[in-house]
């Protein structure tokens, strides 16, 4: 496959943003590393902030962009937060000037994210792509749930009951697929990235001075 | 790449109706003639009707479905042809039945088909995936019009007017790319496949008997 996705030059295309959200247990993170290894994929991941404290060996604008409470609250009352929560006391979100600045210069993005998250977003930014990760079946999102440690079944059975209503959200997405390997899903991740530039819409812009002469 | 494209079982699919058109010159039977020896897809080409007789070594069913000028006309009549055209005396057009029985067994179907044709089966079957091949530039269209034979200069003229028009219709179309090179033109047919085999209503009927239990 040619640099460009829909056979004219890249450099005249803006990126598009992936949002890849499912519920938790289906391997979101997993495939997100599997798609940065990919060679051939102009794929940028979004940088979230935080106003917690940077862990050693963390990069500012690398790992995170590290804010203070007030900075970070001035980028939500100013609309310049694509999504953001609170947990545990601190703020993490999708800063909109870093996705926006990295589509404008031609880059794909990918924003791994919760449901929830992913639904704010979609509401900041709707022309994004929307994917939705699912598992095989109930009974491997119970195994992969079940595999991270030593819960009760009362854990598990909540854990499942959250699992079920984060699917029913999957109607606000664009594309559903299946992690049944992560290499699959990775492809099928990549194949929607190319149809995406192959819209009718982004093509025509490249195209349209033709029709003038 | 797993048979199945969204990763579901592929026995429980519908196959998609993927039209490939684009300006006459573009290159669309040599970019359909290419995806069918790509190994590992499942795509049926569509099989036209016609009234000409059948030549020499040619069989009913797979090169053509030959009809009688009645059978033809009764088959418009009764809105089974999702495009039909008169050439020099003779009829052509494609059967609904067939698309509709090789979609209902899970496989996809291409039909290569000119712009105006296209616009037909558009009305008709708005389900189906629409696909516009474009040249790299208009000199290069040009150059592959005029590599044809020794036409005139307003023969030229005349051909690529025809053709600027045929692209002015490409707004009608989901999806756009350029025949820059064979291989890449297939891939991305590949990939426009793939991803509308993830769109989030076909994968919802596959597991929306998760969301009832």
């Amino acid at each position: 496959m040619t640099s460009s996705k829909n056979g004219y030059p890249a450099s005249q295309d803006k990126g598009i943003l992936i949002v890849l959200s499912g519920p938790s247990g289906v391997g979101k993170g997993t495939v997100c590393s599997a798609l940065r290894e990919c060679s051939g994929t102009d794929l940028i991941y979004s940088v979230s902030a935080t106003t917690r404290s940077p862990r050693q060996g963390e990069v500012d604008g690398v790992n995170y962009f590290f804010k203070t409470r007030e900075q970070f609250q001035h980028l939500i009352e100013n609309d310049e937060m694509l999504e953001w929560a609170e947990y545990v006391g601190n703020y993490y979100g999708t800063p909109r000037k870093f996705v926006e600045n990295t589509l404008n210069s031609g880059k794909d993005v990918i924003l791994e994210i919760e449901v929830q998250g992913a639904l704010q977003v979609k509401q900041k930014f709707p022309e994004g792509v929307f994917i939705f990760l699912l598992p095989p079946s109930l009974d491997e999102l119970e195994n992969r749930i079940t595999g991270r440690g030593t819960e009760s079944e009362d854990v598990i059975r909540s854990r499942m009951s959250v699992a079920i209503d984060e699917i029913k959200l999957m109607e606000h997405y664009d594309y559903a697929l299946v992690n049944d390997r992560v290499d699959y899903a990775c492809s099928r991740i990549q194949a929607i990235l190319t149809a995406e530039h192959c819209r009718k819409d982004k093509v025509y812009s490249k195209i349209k001075q033709w029709l003038e002469r």
